[in-house]
């Protein structure tokens, strides 16, 4: 049993062997006629030992032996018999498992009192401040200004509340916009004390958007999957402001935000600010399809309710007397328009509550006429993942009577059926409808009208999707050092071949000519090889045999490059690096990128006021660019999971699941989080999901 | 240590007082020089018996004894030093402590490892359905009929869905509308195989009413407080329809029924019963006032979630820098508009979230400028409890700040203030003004359209605000024995003096007389009296002096009451009894009672269709009148709580708090909700409330 292997002392273990020796157990009686030989042999020799001790009265040897006992440490006589076990082997175990048993209880029971302590000194007994709370009055009554004229937050009604805030007050402001998984990588790596920092968006909670599939059907709850940013925003002691970003005024340094003033009504004021992060994130692309007003999607929380809600009404509506077969049929015709991560896992949800609820309550004619189909523009779903995985999800969904429709692109969406065309085998276009009862349009994303605006205002961004930054976060056309960008609403530039002059200037100065003119040796290039690096460490991976590039792009042999033939290398690098992934994983390291960045600066800061040092490149002259590493993908498929990584696949059933789900519950963003999510797995293997809505 | 307490045998406890005892610890060398006195005489006599044993080499004694050591069973010499402790008192409670410890962990280990087991066990692979299932045709095509030409839903698409369900089939029809307390404790009651049963409501879930106003700040999560209900109609082998009672044709026993049709529009169909249950509750009472759409209700769960979106909104609007100072405070103006048991209840849950969890989060400048007030139209709040506990509830709310105002009436509700009456210490009624960002409507109920409908068309229906019904709960004026009501929505008729004729008819009969010319003596009375009780179980309170009550109405002391006199006995007593209240322990007790009631019928009916008894009072011959019984009424005031049990008073903090749940969690309607009740709990202590809206 347990109790010896975790660390019983020998003596007690030794004890136990001893138990049933008749010299310690009282239980044995010393009955006459089982005596050992000596005793034989002692009363051989005893008459005249008798005789002489006068001590002992002339008693039956038994009876005197018995008295003996009563007197401690005298020499004993024992029997020979074989001893009687004291207790049956099955006994002993139940008596030890009933300890075992009977410990964890009065463990468990102390914790659980222990548990109710803390809890009684959680409640707050009368109001907490009573004493005055210093606010500035400028806080109260902002001045206006700024080309709109419009309320200027200088200093928030928070500035003061405590000594942290307080020593903030005129550290440099630094607004974040958006409270994704970029901005709250960066609020968690941020020293607090180096900067005001003030977030803004207009939803108050970060929501762990991996998962959101699972909370559609109520596999998970929707708080377990968001965390209140007041919370982590309070870790660096910052500032929230429940609203929306509308421009930016990057002269005065000002964000244009609007927020829903007391009445309701929009109000717009101004945030200054003297670094500004941009983590908005995107919307929904709807590609130019009409009748997306037909359609469920899936980006916030509120998505996951609506989404629930919308499909327990069906399943309500279709076991109606008065619902046709066909409408039935209908009504439980589930479509998902995009076969990528989030569509793939939302059909697999869906089909898991289908299968493992739904026939326990509902009648079982609805698990006969449902349907559920995957419109996938692409050839095959999961599209960015291996091939392999992709062909396994595809093949589980076979399994489970997902129809996927492949090359197929949806035209229209009406209230109770799908238009789409598909390619044939032949290459043929044919147009098709479904009849559908709820549709989830997930195709991918687009810019929000925010990032547009400032994508007019800006030189130097051409990007249609995205707001597009250098390689160290910097928005592109904004002053240096005032204005970043990261996550799903920005791109990093990989134009490479564009930077080509600024690659050779040193070598130009060096040897004083025009870069234009030089010939680079195979020595220089290893220097501009290095510099691109540097600036690009996304190239590196395409930079690795330098003699072999000089080689074949030296087209006349010449042993030298010239300014022609660089170009071409380098345009050819920047043909092979691909725009980085909108995913969750990249915002989260840019997010920290910004925020190690950021605390380098603010290092650096007391040194560069000394030697006047304010303008220039300092986020080049502080930190290195930033660099994506890709630590896999990863895609729940109905019981079992699909993993891509570092170039490893991995497919499985319920074990890859539950790495899924250990994986995923590493990653999760706080303690609160970690603990639902483990309870709503549980509720969930308890009592399945709940099907209802409200 | 407990692990002796909880069951060891006692020789293992001997063993463990024997460990240092030299015999079995072979630590404890047998060292020269410590021998015991009885060594010494036995070396007395050693001489001549050593001489003449011959087995036993010449050794110095205790040498000897180191080989007879070896050799079990024989005597042996010990030390009368004080033996050593083998380890010290810390080491021992250490060790223990970690094999405790270590204990509790595998065993806990072990509990995980088992619910994961378990956990695997619960996803189903593959469509769990492919065999046909047998829905009948009229089923998928009803017939029409009734006064309206509706489809008529004799038989469900569930009905041969399984055998519990084939052999209910063609049983009686037992349709329910509303899925309250009342409907619940009647399907909870019931037989499942008595009866067909078909839930009929607009929604699919339980709710535990009584702590609805925890969900509303999230002390409570929404989906702890309810069930689905399919789950509950699962257990009774019932059907479920979502939709709602629109009307009842009782001459053709059909309840028309709305519901959301498949494209969202209405669609009406007929339900055939053969007993009707009216459990459809009540909706709020507007009392005459304007501008109730600037308020909020807390009836259903979605109303909480309504509630905690606006009062976060509130809290993040008083945030930014454009409120001004005056807007600020208004937004944290919250009014309470009713004193019973929910308003205070709400008042005290967003008083505990103000003061618990704002101000961790928040600006400071909010938890200064928040108020709460409560409008109540009495004397005093929580009117309906004992006075002793309603004044404690008002010094609770007056040291948490919480202001009551008390015999106000509220006149408007504009979007940013409430008008408002109130009359001041000398009868004077002055009207005032508060402003408020935030408005709770709870004033009590009022009946639902479909009630009114019924009432109007059924004779002896003179009640403006509920259904009345028998003390046999059969609506009155609807045909004997057909449909019931039960819960908010109805109540039961105490007319004792209506009845007298029915009182007399038996006892005229046997005396061949006219029951108004009747002289009725002493013991007539007391018959009378008995069969009063019978049928007004809450009546008996006032019966219990019957020759004191003979004696008082006895006014011309002829030793008989004649019919006048009687009537007005019956008078007085129909004065003293009031209505029953319109709780969830009423609901609850009338359901309950007519699951016992039908059961009771469903085993009767062979006999009585044997007998060919199928008219005449059958209610009254299966079973006994429904009868009160008052439990209590308890309310959570903000960290404390009053109880009002059985006329005991006790009011207190957190103690009562426990208690208070506790109570709760032991009426809560399921295991699933229990758990995830201690689970909200356990979250609250550890991580506060979410503020959050979505």
């Amino acid at each position: 049993m347990l109790l010896r292997q975790a660390g019983l002392s020998s003596a007690r273990a030794l004890n136990r062997s001893v138990a049933r020796s008749p010299f310690t157990n009282p239980r044995i009686p010393y009955t006459s006629g089982h005596y050992l030989p000596i005793r034989a042999s002692f009363s051989n020799g005893g008459p005249s030992a008798i005789r002489r001790s006068t001590e002992l009265p002339s008693l039956a040897p038994h009876t005197r032996v018995k008295r003996r006992l009563q007197r401690p440490f005298l020499p004993r006589y024992v029997s020979t018999k074989p001893l009687p076990a004291t207790q049956s082997r099955f006994l002993r175990f139940y008596y030890r498992s009933l300890a075992a048993f009977g410990l964890f209880v009065a463990i468990s029971g102390g914790l659980v009192v222990a548990f109710f302590i803390y809890d009684a000194s959680t409640y707050k007994e009368g109001p907490s401040i009573e004493e005055d709370i210093p606010v500035s009055e400028v806080a109260l009554h902002p001045r206006r200004g700024g080309p709109k004229n419009l309320p200027i937050a200088e200093h928030l009604v928070d500035d003061d509340d405590s000594a942290a805030k307080k020593s903030q007050k005129h550290k440099p402001k630094l607004v974040i916009l958006g409270t994704g998984w970029g901005s709250v990588a960066l609020l968690k790596q941020l020293n607090p004390d180096d900067y005001h920092v003030t977030v803004v968006s207009p939803s108050n909670h970060f929501l762990f958007t991996p998962m959101l599939p699972s909370a559609t059907v109520g596999t998970l709850e929707l708080r377990s999957l968001v965390e209140p940013i007041r919370r982590i925003v309070a870790k660096a002691n910052g500032h929230f402001l429940k609203g929306m970003a509308e421009d930016v005024d990057f002269s005065e340094k000002l964000v244009e935000i609007s927020a829903a003033g007391p009445t309701g009504e929009k109000q717009n004021f101004y945030l200054p600010y003297d670094k500004l992060v941009i983590g908005v994130g995107s919307v929904t692309n709807p590609h130019g399809v009409k009748g997306l007003e037909n359609c469920h999607f899936l980006k916030d929380i509120s998505d996951a309710r609506l989404i629930r809600n919308a499909v327990i009404r069906n399943l309500e509506s279709a076991c109606l007397p008065t619902t046709s077969d066909e409408e039935r049929r209908r009504l439980l015709s589930f479509v998902i328009s995009g076969g990528g991560p989030t569509g793939v896992e939302f059909a697999a949800e869906l089909y898991d509550m289908l299968n493992e609820d739904l026939a326990k309550y509902f009648p079982k004619i609805l698990r006969c006429e449902i349907s559920v189909h995957v419109i996938q523009s692409r050839g095959h779903i999961l599209n960015t993942y291996d091939e392999a995985l992709s062909r396994y999800a595809e093949q589980r969904f076979a399994h489970d009577q997902v129809e996927v429709l492949t090359n197929s692109r949806v035209k229209e969406v009406q209230p109770d059926k799908i238009l789409f065309s598909q390619k044939d085998e032949n290459g043929k276009i044919v147009t098709k409808e479904l009849p559908m009862g709820f549709c989830l349009w997930s195709t991918g994303v687009s810019q929000t009208d925010f990032c547009r605006r400032l994508a007019a205002k800006l030189e130097g961004q051409n990007n249609k999707h995205a707001l597009e930054t250098d390689t160290h976060l910097r928005l592109i056309g904004a002053p240096l050092g005032d204005v970043y960008a990261v996550g799903d609403c920005s791109t990093v530039q990989n134009n490479v071949s564009d930077h080509i002059v600024t690659f050779l200037r040193t070598l130009a100065w060096e040897k004083g000519k025009n870069p234009e003119e030089m010939q680079i040796s195979f020595a220089d290039w290893r220097g501009v090889a290095k510099r691109v690096k540097t600036r690009f460490p996304q190239a590196a991976d395409h930079l690795r045999r330098l003699d072999k590039l000089f080689e074949q792009y030296d087209k006349d042999k010449s042993g030298t490059l010239d300014f022609g033939e660089l170009r071409e290398l380098l345009l050819q690098i920047d043909s092979k690096l691909t725009s980085l992934p909108a995913t969750a994983q990249r915002a989260h390291q840019q997010g920290q990128y910004l925020g190690r960045k950021f605390n380098k600066m603010a290092l650096m800061a007391p040194g560069m006021r000394l030697n006047q040092v304010d303008y220039g490149d300092l986020d080049d002259a502080c930190y290195k660019a930033f660099e994506y590493h890709h630590l896999g993908s990863l895609a729940y498929i109905g019981n079992a999971a699909v993993f891509d990584i570092n170039g490893l696949n991995f497919s499985g059933g319920l074990l890859a699941v539950y790495l899924w789900r250990s994986i995923y519950f590493a990653q999760s963003v706080s303690l609160r989080t970690r603990i639902l999510l483990a309870m709503d797995w549980s509720k969930r293997a308890l009592f399945g999901r709940d099907l209802m809505n409200f």
